[in-house]
């Protein structure tokens, strides 16, 4: 196998599977190379990318020891797709009834969807989550694709209780915008032994379902890492829960528009 | 820049955005390279991924010309995938009350998800499929998986009325498990015009709520171009619609347990 061919396959194993440790002992034996050849390959596909701001290659040594890939996004491209999407949910056309923003297209979008995945991993990588949470409907499509970057699974909470999620853990909750009493229930199957868990959700306002969901984590025993959300409102300021990241910061919603902001990010790649 | 670089940035921008054209001109005058040569870098890639059955990259000419890839798995890495999803599934803990099969944890695993995503996308590649449609709540991980590597919206039908979907399209069915009258709904800007529908869904028995989607889609003028489900049951033969793909086929479900086996798989990357 050539140089350029190595390089090529080497640079999709890695950033098709983020976060996933490959063996370069593994594949040394597979395509019959010597493993200080795949070494200096690894050695320059982290430089490539480390250059371009394209993601972080990793290497760690030991028994578990391997290759991994963070993904990564360029802070000005970040700032670029923010503003963007900020520009495009202020148009009043986004505006319903009860103040709410009209946010369905974006969040199938795949663009939208794997760079959200890309920005919130960044800013929660080697945290040592081991599960992405999120609650039923709209939410699951950003959990799903930050899950993917975080290379850890995605557990639903549900408003119902369905035979299909098997022993559930259910807990009651006021809902902020209606201030009626909520049921969620999560499968016990879902969450690993010593969970450290993310949650992500599509929208935050008082935050009342993100504390329903951190009150429900208790029941697992899991510890809740964080909270990210695609957009908050500025009011409240004072949220029910303290450790939350907005991409997005949505101020006076009216039938004249919104004024969405993008949020500040951490520029891991840099730092 | 040196053509191993490019070769990795290149590799890594096409394997990314599955199905996203890149413009080499584009590129030529970003990173101030010959076309020439950057076309002799895709040539290498493309004879490289496809020795390797790792995916096929396109070049498409004319004005909206440019470079795609289309994500790939070895057919001997997609056999053994289902081969062990099969078994993992046939397990007598698997096994819940009125014979349903739990996938909770399948479902929300990143890898099963990403090759099952690659996997459809395979199916049904290049039919000009434009969205794939899913209904809430446990087929929409599988549905933006499949979405991401087919590079088209995910749209999700809800059982409930939602004022965060907007204007939203009804329709009626009698599911078929609890024979009751059910309720569909979708929202209006999710659908594109002239939509080539995908409808992607974690479960299949009778087919009654692949067959309400499709009757929820001809109100949209959209067109159905086929279903594609993680597991199907072998009985009913008969399904309530006529062009589906199951990715697992699962007889005889009793507390003994369940037996699970893996569908046929098309081989494009060698058809």
């Amino acid at each position: 196998m050539q140089r350029s061919e190595r390089l090529i396959r080497l640079t999709q194993l890695l950033v098709e599977r983020p976060l996933q440790a490959l063996s370069l002992a593994h594949l040394s034996e597979a395509w019959d190379i010597a493993k200080s050849s795949l070494s200096e390959d690894v050695a320059t596909i982290r430089k490539t990318l480390a250059e371009a701001q394209r993601g972080i290659v990793e290497t760690s040594v030991g028994a578990q020891g391997g290759v991994r890939f963070h993904s990564g996004v360029p802070m000005d491209e970040a700032r670029q797709f923010l503003d963007g999407l900020a520009h495009k949910l202020s148009k009043p056309d986004r505006v319903l009834p009860g103040d709410f923003v009209y946010l369905s297209d974006v969040l199938g979008d795949p663009h939208v969807l794997d760079t959200v995945g890309r920005l919130v991993s960044m800013q929660y990588t080697n945290k040592g989550i081991n599960v992405v949470v999120t609650v039923e409907t709209k939410g699951i499509t950003l959990a799903a694709a930050t899950a993917r970057h975080l290379n850890v699974p995605i557990a639903i909470v549900r408003r119902d209780q369905r035979v299909t999620e098997g022993p559930t853990i259910s807990t009651h909750y006021v809902s902020g915008s209606t201030r009626r009493i909520q049921t969620m229930s999560l499968g016990k199957r879902t969450i690993p032994p010593d969970a450290r868990a993310l949650i992500v959700d599509d929208f935050m306002r008082a935050g009342a379902t993100a504390r329903a969901v951190e009150h429900l984590l208790k029941e697992f025993s899991a510890t809740v890492v964080g909270t990210a959300v695609f957009m908050a409102t500025s009011q409240p300021t004072h949220k029910m829960v303290n450790d939350y990241f907005a991409l997005l910061r949505v101020h006076e919603v009216s039938e004249q528009g919104v004024h969405v902001e993008p949020a500040t990010l951490i520029d891991i790649q840099n730092g």
